[in-house]
C-alpha cells in the first residue's frame, strides 16, 4: 500500500516527512521508475500519469491542487477516488489575496496607481464599506472563509453556488434565476467557482452588462471562465471600474495581451493561493486515514458535476 | 450657547441635521460673520481661527481631524479643552487602509506590480502570514482597531506605545528601549503616530537600519515623521524592499518627487482615513453631552504630550 508522490522535490521531503511520522504503515517514494506497480494505492499528482493504468490497485488519486479542471477525469477508472485539495493553507492563502483585491477595489487602488504615475495628488470620493456591496461566486470552503474575513469590515454581502446555502450575514442566492439577482446588486464580484462546463465563459459580456456600472471584478476563478477580451471592452467603455486578475488563459499570459499595460487591471501570475506542503501533508494524511476508515475523504470529487 | 462650524459645506448639512436632532437647545450655525461671539461655547475648525480671541466664552475647540498636529495648540487659550476626532468612521476607513496596506506588502503587490509594467509572468517566493512580523507603532484607538482586523490573518503581531499596554494576542513594547525591540522584529513596520516634537522625523536612516533586511513600510501617520530621503535610499539599496505611503510633506507631494516614479513605492494622497460626518457628527453631539454632565470629553488632547 505505497504512496506515490509525482510533484516538486521541495514539497517531497516536507510529504516525506509527515508520512513517515503520521503513517509508518505506508510506504513513501516518488520514484516512479522502480517502485512495484501493484503496490500502488494512493498517487498525488497535479495531472493524470499517461500510464495510469499500471497502477491496478490504485484506491485515491489526489490533485495536488485545489482545482481538478487539469486532470482528466474520465482517463481515471471509475473504482478510482479522485480527490481534491482542500488544506489550511490554500483556504489562508486565498482569504489574503481576495481581501487584498476586494478593500483594493474598493478603495480605488487602481484609479490611484494611475495617479501616481500620471503625478496626480487628488482624492476620489469614497464609498463607504456598508453601501459597497461584494458579490461572491461560489460559496464552498474557499468562498465561505473569504466572506468570514471580509464581514468585519462591514460590507454589505452576497453570495451565489449552484445549490442552495445559508451563511449568517450573507444573503445567499442559488441557481440559474439567483445569479441575476446577485449581479445586478454587486458592486464587487468575486468569482471563487471551479472550472466545469457551466462556468467556462461564465464572466463574459452578458454577465458584465448585468453588473451595476462602475462595478470591479476579482478574478480567482480558473482563466477559462473569463472572456478576456469581454472584460476589456467593458473597463474601456467604463461600465466596469476596474479587476484584479490571478488566472488567464492561457498562462502565462501571451506577451502584447492588452491585460499587461491596462491602467484598469492588476494583474498577478496566478498566485492567489497555492497548495502549503505542511498542510496539504496532514490533509492527504487525514484523507488516508479517513478512507481506510470507510469513510468518504474531504474534497471528494463528484465526476458528474466535474468538482 | 451656539456650536460654531468652521468646515466644508458638505459635511455642515449632516452636522446641522444631526444637532437639530439630537442637541436642539444648542444652536448650530456656520456663519461666524453675524454670530453673537459671546454666544460661542464650541467651535469645530481645521484650524485655529485667526480671530479664536473673540469668542470670550469658548468651552470646547474640537479638530475636525483625528489629528491636531495641525492646531497651533499654544494659541488656545489654557481654559479651552482641545478635543481630537475620534468617531467610528475614521477608524473604520484606517482599518480598512491598513489591512489592504499590510496585505499588500505581505503578498508581493509592489513587486507583482512592477513585473505586469515588464510583462513578466513569475511568482515570487511567498512567507506565510505566520511568518510575517507586523509592527505597529503607535497603539490607541487606531492602532487598536487596525490591530483587531489584522488578527484572524495570523500575522505575528506586536505594537509599541510610549507608555505601556496590553492586547490579547500583541507583543506589547513601550518606551524607548521598546522601540529596538520592536524594530529589529517587524518585516512590516506600520506608523500611526500622532505628530509630536518626538515624533517628527522618527521615520529616519537610523530607524530604517535596525529594521531586517527585507523589510516594508506602511506610513499613515503624518508626512514631517518621514525623513523621505532616507526611504528612497533605503529602498535603492535593497534594505527595505517596499513602501506604502499615505502621507507626505509637504502634502500634495512636488512634482518630479522621487516617491511618484518609484516601482517600490505605492503612495496615495492622504486618504487613508478621513473624517466621516456622519458619525462625526454622533460622537461630538456624545462629547458635548460628556462635557455638559461634567465628564472629559473621548479624545481630549493633553497639551503637555501634544496629542
Amino acid at each position: 500500500m505505497t504512496f506515490l508522490f509525482n510533484s516538486d522535490a521541495r514539497r517531497r521531503t516536507i510529504f516525506a516527512d509527515a508520512f513517515a511520522r503520521e503513517l509508518p504503515d505506508v510506504p513513501f517514494t516518488m520514484d516512479a521508475a522502480t517502485v512495484d506497480p501493484d503496490a500502488v494505492r494512493y498517487l498525488i499528482s497535479w495531472t493524470v500519469p499517461d500510464n495510469l493504468a499500471r497502477y491496478r490497485n490504485l484506491e485515491i488519486l489526489f490533485s495536488i491542487g485545489a482545482g481538478v479542471d487539469q486532470l482528466r477525469l474520465d482517463a481515471v477508472p471509475a473504482n478510482v477516488k479522485i480527490v481534491r485539495m482542500i488544506e489550511e493553507g490554500i483556504v489562508r492563502m486565498m482569504q489574503e489575496y481576495v481581501t487584498l483585491a476586494v478593500l483594493a477595489l474598493h478603495r480605488n487602488l487602481p484609479a490611484y496607481l494611475a495617479q501616481q504615475r500620471a503625478g496626480e495628488w487628488a482624492d476620489i470620493a469614497q464609498l463607504q464599506a456598508g453601501s459597497r456591496r461584494v458579490g461572491v461566486l461560489g460559496l464552498g470552503q474557499l468562498g465561505q472563509a473569504v466572506l468570514d474575513r471580509l464581514k468585519p469590515f462591514g460590507f454589505a454581502l452576497a453570495g451565489w453556488s449552484r445549490l442552495p446555502r445559508w451563511i449568517e450575514g450573507v444573503t445567499c442566492h442559488h441557481g440559474e434565476p439567483g445569479l441575476e439577482e446577485m449581479l445586478v446588486a454587486s458592486d464587487i464580484l468575486v468569482c471563487l467557482l471551479p472550472l466545469t462546463e457551466e462556468t467556462r465563459g461564465l464572466l463574459d459580456a452578458a454577465l458584465f452588462a448585468k453588473l451595476p456600472e462602475g462595478a470591479a471584478l476579482v478574478h480567482t476563478g480558473r482563466g477559462p471562465q473569463l472572456d478576456h477580451e469581454a472584460l476589456v471592452a467593458a473597463l474601456d467603455r467604463g461600465h466596469l471600474s476596474a479587476a484584479m486578475i490571478d488566472v488567464t488563459d492561457p498562462e502565462p499570459l501571451a506577451a502584447g495581451h492588452p491585460f499587461w499595460p491596462h491602467p484598469k487591471i492588476i494583474l498577478t501570475p496566478h498566485v492567489a493561493s497555492v497548495t502549503q506542503p505542511a498542510t496539504a501533508a496532514r490533509a492527504v494524511i487525514e484523507n488516508i486515514r479517513r478512507h481506510r476508515a470507510g469513510l468518504d475523504p474531504i474534497g471528494l470529487v463528484d465526476r458528474s458535476r466535474g468538482y
